[in-house]
């Protein structure tokens, strides 16, 4: 999910609430936040012949005879590469592979610290995204999983259908699936708590980049049926003229209503506005919402509307922060989901996980349900495996 | 350097007096042999805005202000990408990218254990020198360093090169270099057990292959001047027509003598035998060395020569196996010279560096000096910092 930091980076901790200091982020990445542990000990010559040469020349051998092998004996087939090629990297945009290189670092350290799963990061300095893809083959037997982030739209969705295509493994872009599926999670509890059907809620989604477009698309598929997309000119309807690939076609895929026009036409009535557009939208539009409302405000760190003032307007009200109720948190859902797909052998990792992640991730609130408690935090220990199993069932 | 295994792998641990059975092998390697762990832990909301976001977009927005923070604060810019196609894997030969993996995994497991560096194995499903150099470009901002590791020759001197101009980092083949290193560092102390110059030494290199000739290169590099290097078809010299690239040169860059023929032209008064070719040498010829004669038979898991023959026409035997005196293993070599030349900031290993590398390697051994101890153990815990400062007194 995008984020926008202030200019100042002094103002990071305040906008937070979480009082970090600039300094203490630096030392923090000081020499990088990932190391490489040896499995076993290696002190003796024997340690060395069993490791190393000549020992693992059986190993090598086996593979070379039976593929199956390398599965079980090597790192790889459960390794997740979290790769960017730094085209919209948080709110900082298009800043290359270099400067992207500490959140793609973070992304590892999450997987290991959430799912026990081993990451590495890999930046590319090419935005073609046939030469990411050509290169990603290339190197497709270090690796046994391709978590995609931090790639711009609308090239995101190209590079994520032609690796799936393309690799045998489970590949995931998490801006996309990610937020989906938490936001997904997060408003099933939300219909709960409000007494809703989910199918029957109207739905507003304000950003048609990754996760907007990922949001609205879970969202059709568990029936979901009056979804409207919103980008930076208006509604996705088939009136506008002026939209290509995955825009075009939820233009009319998503708007059964086909309204058209702006915010104002998209809100009127609406029972859930979804903000991932990092813009803002104007208090009077909320108040044309339906009575029992949910704001998912999920821009950061600056929400569509601050939370207080949601709070006029909805009874439900969710944020990407984690100073306020119901985060919405995207360390939720991909290392569940990894971890059930690598651990089930499966290749692809498909809607029905998806939904079956959210509906596990949504499960986990059981009698605490409120409506300032729709989703777990991200330090609920039971997360990740509960989405797992929830991912491996679904296989 | 090749290892070649007995077809049988009972006989692994037989072969080489490590008592090693194929299950242990094999337990050993279950899961793999390297794990990513958190340089920091992430135990709270915290911790999180800390490592991820917010907090890791200060980090990203310095590295896009300033490269140089790249160097400091990610991982990347001390980490050693252990690199291979998978064509030349031990003595197994052209058996693939996934079949390497296991040796890859292990040489990354060796550059941590020895010296202190994180590493992660890479293996490319392309052959073609260019479409790696093209892959390893693409990734560069991911790697601080490239060992390259079981390319086959010829190519492996092409690759080394173009990967050397092509990244601002160090690039070193393994196989060639580390080998030369540490036939450098035994040849030395040899010669000063016999009380010879090693520049006046008359060396015989059997293989021309990767190994082969970087150590009959490195050689020529500190003044020795009579060496004649064999490949399967006979000696490296100017009357053959069959030569093409670096044979070729090695063909009038070695030989001075121009000695043409096979190996009892080569060998007839020679003072080291350098054995790298996984093939046999007719003891009759051993004979007609000189008096006081090395051979250094370094063919895996079966010498040349068997060390026992070896030294009744020789004062000096050394092998590649761990079972024997005078051990000549890489891993002498490689963890101190990366580490010393990432230590530096160097972006070149050059041969300044090796022959540092060789002579700190030498040094170690002091007064405990004698034929059947000319190099240090792989355990001794001195060897990687004497290398990596000797490396980097050599900048």
């Amino acid at each position: 999910m995008s984020l926008t930091l202030p200019a100042e980076s002094a103002d990071v901790g305040t906008a937070f609430g979480t009082g970090v200091s600039t300094d203490e982020i630096f030392a923090a990445h000081e020499g990088g936040k990932l190391r490489i542990e040896l499995a076993r000990p290696i002190d003796s010559a024997r340690d060395l012949a069993v490791v190393y040469t000549p020992g693992v020349a059986e190993v090598s051998r086996a593979i070379h005879t039976d593929a199956a092998v390398a599965a079980s004996h090597t790192w790889a087939s459960r390794l997740v590469a979290v790769v960017s090629d730094g085209t919209a990297v948080l709110g900082l945009g298009d800043i290359g592979p270099a400067a992207a290189l500490p959140v793609m670092e973070g992304k590892s350290a999450l997987f290991q610290r959430f799912a026990g799963l081993n990451s590495i990061p890999l930046v590319l300095d090419t935005t073609d995204v046939d030469e990411i893809v050509e290169t990603l083959v290339r190197l497709r037997h270090s690796f046994g999983a391709v978590n995609l982030e931090d790639v711009s739209a609308p090239r995101c969705f190209e590079l994520e259908a032609k690796l799936i295509e393309a690799l045998d493994m489970p590949v995931m872009h998490d801006d996309q699936h990610g937020t989906a599926v938490v936001v997904l999670a997060a408003i099933t509890n939300g219909a709960k708590v409000l007494g809703r059907d989910l199918r029957g809620l109207r739905v507003v989604v304000s950003g048609a980049g990754a996760a907007g477009i990922a949001i609205a698309a879970l969202l059709l598929e568990v029936g979901v049926e009056d979804v409207v997309v919103l980008d930076s000119r208006g509604i996705l309807s088939n009136r506008r003229f002026d939209l290509l690939g995955v825009k075009a076609r939820f233009a009319v895929r998503s708007n059964p209503r086909q309204v058209h026009g702006g915010p104002a036409q998209a809100l009127a009535g609406a029972d859930v506005f979804i903000g991932v557009s990092s813009g803002t939208v104007d208090e009077n539009l909320l108040a044309t919402m339906s009575d029992d409302a949910m704001i998912f405000a999920l821009s950061n760190p600056d929400p569509e509307v601050a939370p207080e003032v949601a709070a006029r307007y909805a009874r439900i009200v969710a944020t990407g922060r984690s100073d306020y109720p119901n985060q919405i948190n995207n360390v939720l859902a991909f290392p569940g989901i990894f971890r059930g797909a690598l651990d089930a052998g499966a290749r692809r990792i498909t809607t029905a996980m998806k939904i079956a992640a959210a509906t596990a991730i949504a499960a986990l609130i059981g009698d605490d349900l409120a409506a300032d408690f729709i989703v777990p935090s991200p330090f609920d220990e039971r997360v990740a495996s509960a989405v797992a199993a929830a991912v491996i069932a679904a296989v």
